[in-house]
């Protein structure tokens, strides 16, 4: 992901220099926190090339702050070691040669503990840098911190997808996180919200950080359409299951059916048969499986087919994001520490429910540039546009995303097949 | 592809039916001619998953009219070959279990005189079926025979622009027709055409034929863009080639960047250097480089790269079809039989120049259903709706192209890898 | 394979030369006697890498001639296309670039009419040379010819087993040949034949024809064994099957067992079950399992597991020419025109039956070069001993073989994998 | 590797016992010597399938006591961990279902801590068994831990160089040990040794262990040979590199040159070019090539094309073994902790140098079965006979096998492509 047109909010400059400080002190620690339930060897494996180790979360998003902050705005800085610029690049081509992404699990060295001395090191250096009064008053720094913060949050949410990846190819199936979430009730009812025909606004205004990709704001027609007030539960996707869903080609797009045959798939991704009953494996372990949860862990072709076979569609990104900019950002996020989503509560109301955390929320997009984007100069263009092909758009944030992480405009993105991610599915038509 | 939701003209039933049937038996011989320069052995290759063989072309297009037509509508229909129910289904789930796409060259039986007499037998049957004077009254009955007709077209196209894909991978770079075409003039000058902003109608509307996929027609908004006068040439792709385009990351798509360092990619597909000079091949064999001619056989990659190495980028689907949707439909067709694109004519005067004909034109749109589209019951859904994933949409035909086949709202779609169809570029800003 | 140490039998040179065209002339007659069961079509497809399309082996046996005969020994020779220098040269690396074996079924061009061309034209040269009174006595030229027949006779057995695949992957199941074998007998009991320890001579001796790699003739010391009477029948390799052979690891080398669960096998490569009944594609279409016939198409996995099974093991080369050097070279041999392995018959004593013909016998012996062998220089050196390495070796010859092309010290060598060839198995213990 | 013939040499049952079990503590004790300069992120990377995690290695020994010792032989045995028989079985089909072998890597859980405490609980119990006095005198519960502690000192060696394959994926390129070798001597002359022709007897002789596939002792028949005196050294095979030997198709085996075409390989495996010197990676980091040193990790392609250029061969495995057999058991093994094979030194007078220790001699005998070989019964027979296919002998150990590991009669194998093993090359003619 990439660049940001922020224009701070209206207080002085050494204000937002001192909140944007706190918060990078904050992330940080966040990111370290995330690593306790974990060992070292936990830290090394790669089991997938979508997966990176542990122990590169950690240093990539360190060699971020080092190579786009102080080697760009500390006059002679000295890198803290120069393989780390190979090693830790991931798929910046501008600043060098990323090391080959599919080996990062080849790496045992430097060790966990060598990488949090890097990132104790890189800290200490952000301090003081951010301590001169000049930097503080440095608009291109702090946009680049920014990027940063939000950047290394990413990485959060990837560290538990994809530890959660390398667990469950472990036949002992480790737990990550031991508390339980709470037993979950009976499904709230699906009921449609209707929105009108209309030329609407869609993309970030203004205030606050966003990334690139989220603009310029621009308009577009929308044709009348109704949207779900709720993810579909796991409940809803074991009828598509047994009513040989998997099994049907014409409810599928021809991609996701050959994946289908090819792979030989029966059900959503951590799903287990044990028996006669489903189970699904979740960062507190395998569990039976809970109907009245969202399902989560589909790809975009069983989210369409789910889709085709109750008798609707997926929402496209512009109807979620008139619908979400109506709507409190709050919800299931990693704050609230489950780890995986929770059941809809009737008590919400007749409201729309769901649709900030929990799941990532696949949308009918195809992940494209809005009209007259152009990608920031420099490495930060990498960010973001470079992805834009073959990628389908993902709203809402998930049960491992920052609340802060997250707005209306927020532009997720995967290839259709990908499933490692907390992502699931609103229904629209 | 599929279905159609034809309004016939303002002519009888009948007027329609023997018009039908005209175009059916002109289609029929046309495909047939195509075959003409090629001896069996030609016939038989596969050069890649995505080419088939002429035998395979000359059966499946009759196939269709046997199990989408006789079939369906004569009562007691006995199949020519029940083997070919397998063997010549392309890709129809619902209607049986189709032949492994990338194993069609392993057959050599039937032989090309027996599927010659295979397509004697189906059209000696179709016209039988057709002169039975309730059948020509029957509109589901012409619906079906007009999307045959319209499939076949498109078999032809696939038909000329394989069999370059397969001459191409003989040392021998054997010629597929000896008629050279005329000596290209120097490029005309590209000048921009302003379209304001808007909501736009897009898609078919009532009269004629069009596939499902160009509907519902419906509104689209547009900001203010610009469109290119004529295609990119040779002449300037190769400023392209010559800048480092392809050696420079910052200029393309994450996915096509990747695909140029696999496959040590340095020029467009059918460009071949011979000393110090680039040449092309073509199905008049290998020619000289002709600056003044649209570059073509470009993939989507390719056509971004160079779009944003020009610092302009490719049109939307939608910005194309307003355009279009105001020129006659004319221009270099199969119909003139020169089979490779030819350089924009100053004479054309000042205005839009090979939006039809020459080559397909890639947009920077994914290709996916109009809002309400609903595939068409039964088999005739496969043909579009299934594909609507991980495909970019192309528009105005080729020189490969019936010009009867060609409409202002014809989506051909086409994975962004693809290039061995007559694909090339127009810029938009 | 290669060279020869050929000693020519006591006659005048010219004999040698007048014999050894007769010979040229008659062999080169019986390649396209080969082909008449086949259209044009049939000649193109390559169905694995393994196998090559008939056009080609009709004129890689002729650019052979070509390149090592008239190349050689014709001054100011001009070769008849240059492009077929590269064409059709198979694995020379001294003498060209070959052209890469598993895109041989990419060329429809030259046609097959236009490689008969190239046969007669090469044909003619060849005769004028050898009508020359110096060639006559030129043994270098006779022995690199008398190569080049044995090498074009060794391409007829390829081209009956390769079109034998090619048509075996077409769901027609075409018969190459109408004529069915004689109904055969019921099997003859399993007899063993005991051979005393010793040290014993190996490899070709003196006189006649021989290639490089049946030499030099060595000492080699044989514990005491025994060899069976007769080859491994049907009957009783399906005993193997039905007891679970396919699915008993203990059974297998480590290779073989992992080939065996990849590739889901449970029976021979053109075995084929029909309802409650076993079937074997031949070159006369799909006949029914005859219990009576030697088992054949088994790679080495399945001949050294049946031989395990059955509590013995298969035989080295050295054994196996031991006792064969004792039998006249008779059997059934593609000059028998029964294409198919036969029954061993009773009627032909207490002796040891189907030595020679029928099918090549599996041995144990990795393909190694004998004490003292030198490959020859030049080209000719890369016809066998380059392929020393991961290839078992086989002996005796097919009914697909010639009977003037076999000898008791006669080394056929293939990849463990490998059963498109008539291969089968000789017990011994 | 498997089952032995071991006939106890003249000693009391007890006193093998005693003897038996304090090599086994000596044996478990060194593996985890080996350990002492890695971490634990070291333990878990799986660099390629052929590849083992020390985690695994340290496991995996542990379950072959616990699952050949301990629940063979000791009533009621329960099992230290259930999931262990399933994650530390390696290839033993007949006690369940190996974990696969490429998946090693991606086993974070149980923790390098974990299988220490693994392997003291199994130490503990072999304890207890061991000393409960009809268990010793049990010779068939002796030569199963017998085996054992041979098949220990194999993953002893696979431990050192599968951690100097993941070493050497690093850009960091750590060192396994600090210590550098002495600094070498000038290589001494080549000398040949003469052996006349005769019958020799091969194979493990009565006394002493050995496993199952170096017998049955046989006679072979040697026709006269001559052996190297030393090892090829790094000097000399420079020159073949110099003399552009990895570009020569005809010093190669096919099957090598294919090799070395596609991977495009232009030296040994941990040669690295720096500026204008070769250096190599050791298990002490990257080192300036030495050339008095023995050339090492070449596979068996390098090995018989090196051979080839010089005009000579490599050994059979028989006559190597006739030689060795009268050349005492010492030299540069894992005992003198160099890690990395050292020159010859002049010193050891005219005899025969290097034989044992320094590196693996390939050589040319396929991996086979020695006359009436029969794999012991039970799980066992897994561990030799089922490689017996497309591997090649080595003999004679090296820098990092045990010197109480090998015998003259002691066969290594591997497939001709591996060289991630001490491999080297003596030559013979």
């Amino acid at each position: 992901m990439a660049a940001t047109r922020t224009q701070g909010p209206p207080r002085t400059r050494s204000g937002r220099a001192d909140a944007l400080f706190r918060r990078y002190r904050e992330t940080r620690r966040l990111t370290e926190q995330f690593c306790e339930p974990l060992c070292a060897e936990d830290c090394v494996v790669q089991s997938m090339p979508d997966v990176s180790p542990t122990r590169w979360h950690l240093a990539h998003t360190t060699w971020f702050f080092e190579r786009f902050v102080l080697s760009a705005f500390q006059p002679g800085y000295v890198t803290y070691d120069a393989a780390y610029e190979h090693l830790f690049n991931s798929y910046y081509n501008t600043v060098g040669t990323p090391f080959p992404r599919p080996q990062r699990g080849l790496l045992s060295r430097p060790t966990v503990a060598e990488v949090f001395e890097y990132r104790r090191a890189v800290d200490g250096r952000m301090e003081r840098l951010f301590h001169q009064a000049a930097n503080r008053r440095e608009n291109r720094l702090l946009d680049v911190v920014e990027i940063g913060v939000h950047h290394e949050q990413q990485h959060q949410e990837l560290m538990l997808t994809d530890i959660k990846h390398i667990f469950s190819c472990n036949p002992l199936l480790p737990a990550y996180h031991g508390t339980e979430p709470v037993a979950p009730a009976k499904a709230v009812p699906l009921i449609w919200h209707a929105v009108p025909e209309g030329v609407y606004e869609i993309g970030h205004r203004g205030r606050g950080f966003a990334y690139d990709n989220e603009g310029p704001r621009h308009r577009v027609f929308l044709e009348p359409f109704r949207i779900a007030n709720r993810l579909v539960t796991n409940g809803e996707f074991r009828q598509f299951v047994e009513d040989d869903g998997y099994g049907r080609p014409e409810l599928w797009l021809s991609l996701g059916w050959n994946r289908v045959q090819e792979l030989d798939i029966s059900a959503p991704f951590y799903w287990v048969r044990r028996g006669s009953r489903w189970h699904e494996y979740t960062l507190h372990g395998l569990e039976p499986l809970c109907d009245a949860r969202p399902v989560c862990h589909v790809n975009y072709f069983e989210a369409d087919a789910y889709a085709r076979w109750a008798g609707h569609r997926l929402p496209t990104e512009f109807e979620w994001e008139i619908v979400a900019g109506e709507q409190p950002i709050a919800g299931n996020f990693v704050e609230q520490a489950r780890l995986h989503p929770v059941a809809a509560e009737s008590a919400t109301g007749s409201g729309i429910m769901q649709l900030y955390g929990d799941t990532w929320e696949w949308t009918s997009s195809s992940y494209a540039p809005y009209p007259r984007y152009r990608p920031p100069a420099g490495a930060i263009g990498e960010y973001n546009g470079k992805f834009m092909c073959n990628q389908y758009v993902l709203r809402g944030g998930s049960c491992a995303t920052s609340q802060t992480h997250v707005r209306p405009t927020y532009r997720n993105f995967f290839p259709p097949e990908a499933q490692w991610q907390f992502t699931g599915i609103r229904l629209a038509n």
